[in-house]
């Protein structure tokens, strides 16, 4: 499949990047950089750098313009990858264990701190690679992206922590914009757009199209966290259950089960998950019992087809504002990534 | 005292200017700048951007130009605080319960993450305030900075994980430069003289000037862990030998102690901090009999005394070089407050 190939090709192409951003003599550094490396050299995906170096050579940007900012994306998208298996108590990422249940949390919380701490440099640098004024447009992406996702993150957490299930399934949609759609979707689109010269109004429009694929992609991950091949999938299954995350699946459970069903649900769901030490002495945790009876709601509702019929009108939604958009860009192989992707966003295995 | 009230009007200042950092809308945020603003708000001392305020103004140059910078560093410096406190399972900062034990490590991993996203706009918007050639000098700074404090961070991490304990003096100087000196001394220094139009020769002069002053105030603060009234001190006292944190004085009770005595110590420091859940499990935790014996060695051994003699020599050092430095520049009540800051550091009781 040419996605498949042309991500690959991206991910080889940012892994030897990253590399360079390291600094040569690591004597004296207790070990932070080789850290830094774990999850990057784990087997990912490299969609975030992949739509930069995509977006900026479909619009006829040169790779050497986007390639260290689309390494800084990979780099920051695995610190907060680092951070959030701390948070979400996972115990699985990419098929072998989190950073934190292999080093310990002091250790992981450092290290994704490093990883935050390296992104400045290489895009500071960008002002002799892409001149000043790029460089500064990145940078306020960049910023804007940071805080976007910081605030998501929270928002979920909240959630979480106060068990509450009054959100509807605009409050999903905007949740995932901020916690997902604008690091993984927006930032990549937008540096690669102003890589390539784009104009600051071309460079939002460009940015908006892309919002419907990031909600479709996170739908998705929802999805997979419920149903996937556990090896194909190399996270932590049903992950979202124990947690008590607010996906669209779980919402739309909630709305349409019988009353008694769905008062037994927040009862589970108002328990803390088994991971969590700050809560277990206080509270009840989820039981494998728990979990199973969630899963059966969901499928008496038949939640996951509801989620995977929303995420297709999502990623169909992105297609058609994309082909309108593109029209008179010339054809290229950067330009069928993008085709492709919104196939690629609803059916993907991991 | 003269540079006590210095110290309270920079606090005041960087307050305020903190607030209009934040978004005036967080409806959609998660309370996530609430918290954010949670140890700023509680008693500190305001030492880094003070340090920026002193200096930029001794030489010349106006508050406007960096008390936005200031107050970044002291942001920076809170969101260490956050982090470190969950890396080193302290219960408490500044005589609160610190951030993660009031909400979770979840939480208190995000509301660190989000205030180290929010150091970059400013810095950007410092272009506009002190003009361009200054504003990146000052992100070159601040990106080293953040490098610098993670490696020193992950160094300690990794004896304290280790249990080694073959380090001399000097292995801890150069520790300390990394963990607390660059981010609390250097960086302060430079970015205030580079916002007062110092040339670049001249600002790494005097972030040279500066070290030794770094180093006494890490020692300063070993011994407070170990000596301190709990009540001003507002951290946990003795943390650093539940921790078995490789501080100037352990390692001096450790070369002069006799060898059964240093075997015995080196046999509890081994041993891991109650608190740290993820070793629980397989190894042998700290008693407050283990504790006892090494606060006995560490008097035994005059250890602390040894400590604040090498924290006088540092802070007299970082006097007379400061003295022979700013000959020339006029007198001012920044400049006194940069002359009463070696005695300050050595003679603090928080």
């Amino acid at each position: 499949m040419r996605l498949t190939s042309y991500l690959s090709e991206c991910r080889n192409l940012v892994r030897d990047e990253l590399r360079t951003m390291l600094p040569p003599d690591t004597r004296w550094t207790g070990g932070l950089y080789e850290l830094m490396l774990e999850y990057p050299l784990r087997y990912g995906k490299a969609l975030r750098p992949a739509l930069s170096i995509a977006i900026c050579r479909a619009l006829g940007g040169c790779l050497s313009a986007i390639l260290p900012t689309a390494a800084v994306l990979e780099l920051y998208h695995n610190a907060c990858l680092v951070h959030d298996d701390i948070t979400d108590h996972s115990h699985q990422r990419r098929g072998e264990p989190t950073l934190h249940r292999k080093h310990g949390i002091p250790i992981a919380v450092n290290v994704g701190d490093g990883m935050l701490a390296l992104v400045m440099q290489p895009l500071l640098e960008n002002i002799e690679r892409v001149g000043l004024g790029k460089a500064l447009r990145i940078l306020e992406i960049i910023a804007r992206m940071a805080r976007e996702t910081a605030e998501g993150q929270m928002i979920e957490l909240n959630w979480v922590r106060s068990a509450r299930w009054d959100h509807v399934d605009s409050d999903y949609v905007r949740l995932v914009y901020k916690k997902t759609a604008w690091y993984s979707f927006l930032a990549p689109i937008m540096v690669g757009a102003v890589a390539a010269g784009q104009a600051d109004l071309e460079v939002r429009k460009l940015g908006h199209i892309t919002i419907p694929l990031g909600i479709a992609f996170q739908i998705q991950d929802d999805v997979l966290n419920l149903s996937a091949d556990v090896h194909a999938y190399g996270k932590d299954s049903f992950g979202d259950l124990w947690e008590g995350k607010h996906t669209l699946i779980l919402i739309h459970a909630l709305r349409i089960a019988p009353p008694d069903d769905k008062l037994a649900a927040l009862r589970i769901l108002a328990k803390s998950q088994p991971d969590d030490q700050a809560n277990q002495s206080c509270c009840e945790c989820k039981s494998h019992e728990d979990v199973r009876f969630l899963r059966d709601l969901i499928e008496r509702c038949d939640s996951i087809h509801y989620a995977r019929d929303a995420a297709q009108q999502y990623a169909n939604l992105f297609r058609r504002r994309l082909h309108a958009h593109s029209k008179t860009w010339p054809p290229s192989v950067h330009k069928d990534f993008l085709y492709e992707l919104a196939d690629f966003t609803v059916n993907r295995t991991h």
